[in-house]
């Protein structure tokens, strides 16, 4: 269990989510930030350059959205669905597009696998999450 | 006008946007970004702290939110509205709350004065921005 | 091992620092970074907010140069020791000061026990990895 | 003037700087930093990708040092500058690596001889701050 989730434990919140699915949901998001990072500087040291540009660009985009959602998600004593709702929405689309350009790539290039998963881990808690709130 | 707006003149895009809607938003969302980073810190230098602590908060969500509006705004190639519509949502939603709370500590905080009115400025931005988008 | 992690092993780069060393550090940093973010809401939902001030601002600052750290040794291609070996100590720095800090608060608050933990290991994993980079 | 220099006018600080060198250094790191994200976009947009892969990642280096330099000189009431200095050293490492490499772009992309002059100007704006700070 990482120290994010441990510490979530610890204070009262606002957020009326179950536990488990938003504590997976920081953790993936964390994860898929540090890949889609790691996946960039990957892109960038293929041969084929040309194809790749599309992967960097939604790998940098997922990196910043993932940033501002599991920040958000991580300050729990002020829940405001206005705000919360649309940015995991985004963040879902976001972790759709790029996981779909990664798996393109996934066959040849190992990088892209690995983040394609990250991806639609991501995607997935995030959709789990979505659900439950109000 | 700043680099990023003479920069984003000088590159295709995909994000079929008015020129001037989009500077401004970019700008604006910056300016956002960094008013309510600094508000933060002069929010926690105030004595009656309790009163504070929703504004802190907003500040944080909304630093964190501008972050990510801007940088996906100025990777301007790679346009998918279903990414960048909910993410200014998201944005207006927290410039909003964030405005509002600021503005109620406005008369007697010169520095949530400030930040009110650079909340207010981004939220317009991103609706006038928002509209024109298909 | 985290997903991050598995792609740094796919490609070649010019940072030339033991596996693991570096590994652990990059882990040991986002760690780091998500709990003091967590830590700063936690904090803010304190009784006595005076006494936890100097605690916030460490666990926001920690957060951002965490945050910068962990991207600039994400990008392994690209090492320049003029701007990693810096951005390390001053890492090194602020995990210092937060964990002491946060230490200060950890017997009656579990919050800050687990931040203080968090940012020990980051600063003795950035410790070890500096040690090894020319 | 900012909003951000505006706010840091109304609140005391213990970080001991000429007021005018640390608002110039502020508005400089926030400009480099946005104008890297954004010729970081443009550079994918070219043709020669392969001449553009060092210019790319030391945009993407400086967007992330910059980021956390302003957002760590924006809390100006705990200053350290066991973590202050060496972030500025490591800001200004990599805004001159930066400025050099897109200055050799220059010529024929006018966003890397935009954004060359960003970096040049907050290089110099760092050392400035950097040098009276004790």
């Amino acid at each position: 269990m990482s120290y994010a989730r441990q510490i979530l434990d610890t204070y009262p919140r606002t957020l009326d989510a179950d536990d488990n699915l938003l504590a997976v949901a920081i953790d993936a998001i964390s994860d898929c930030a540090q890949a889609c990072q790691a996946d960039t500087d990957a892109d960038l040291s293929e041969q084929n350059l040309a194809e790749m540009v599309r992967c960097i660009r939604l790998c940098l985009d997922c990196t910043d959205i993932c940033a501002a959602a599991g920040a958000v998600l991580s300050r729990l004593a002020e829940y405001d669905p206005a705000v919360t709702r649309p940015l995991l929405e985004s963040c879902i689309a976001i972790c759709h597009s790029c996981g779909e350009e990664c798996e393109r790539h996934a066959a040849h290039m190992e990088h892209c696998r690995i983040c394609a998963e990250a991806c639609r881990r991501c995607e997935q808690a995030c959709r789990d999450l979505l659900e439950t709130l109000k």
